[in-house]
């Protein structure tokens, strides 16, 4: 692979494409952009996502350090979502993915 | 799915992962931002690319006229891949990608 205008270094756009190059994730990330929200919120708001697919797409943010998981010792318990700031960095992005989708789509 | 601060209309998000939301063709995108390129040159930039896939790709993107496909009556024949507007109009997300694991990497 060569950088090009694109890249800096070679290897820049990969490193986001391991995290973002998944449709849920890019979905995901956009509904938290609004605040922090609990599983069934983004299930709900992903409609047609599964249970298991939700699940592995917010551990593999979590393992990048993208968005944190917050545990509130209620009942039943509560457990929240909340994009870090690597994650609010991604924000740019989807705005220009969503504005060519806006003009081309 | 609802629209928030990222999109101003349902879908937009969605119709753009539609062309970008796999690695490889980010990648592509990213290597015709040059100019033209072949089949080959393609095949050796991206390096671990399968030939089969790289045509999938590529197919994929003339379909969704992101790419044109020039023919060369030479010997041997020649096939150039071009972005068009659609195409081009795609370089500031990639940009913003870019920028993004220059810094988070």
């Amino acid at each position: 692979m060569n950088a090009n205008a694109i890249e800096q270094t070679e290897g820049c756009l990969s490193s986001c494409l391991q995290v973002l190059g998944n449709k849920w994730t890019a979905l995901i990330l956009r509904d938290l952009t609004d605040g922090p929200k609990r599983f069934t919120e983004l299930e709900k708001s992903l409609e047609t996502i599964s249970p298991r697919s939700l699940s592995q797409r917010l551990d593999d943010l979590e393992l990048h350090k993208i968005v944190t998981k917050k545990h509130f010792a209620e009942s039943p318990p509560r457990v929240e979502y909340t994009l870090t700031e690597r994650g609010r960095d991604f924000l740019p992005i989807l705005k220009a993915m969503a504005d060519w989708g806006a003009k081309h789509a």
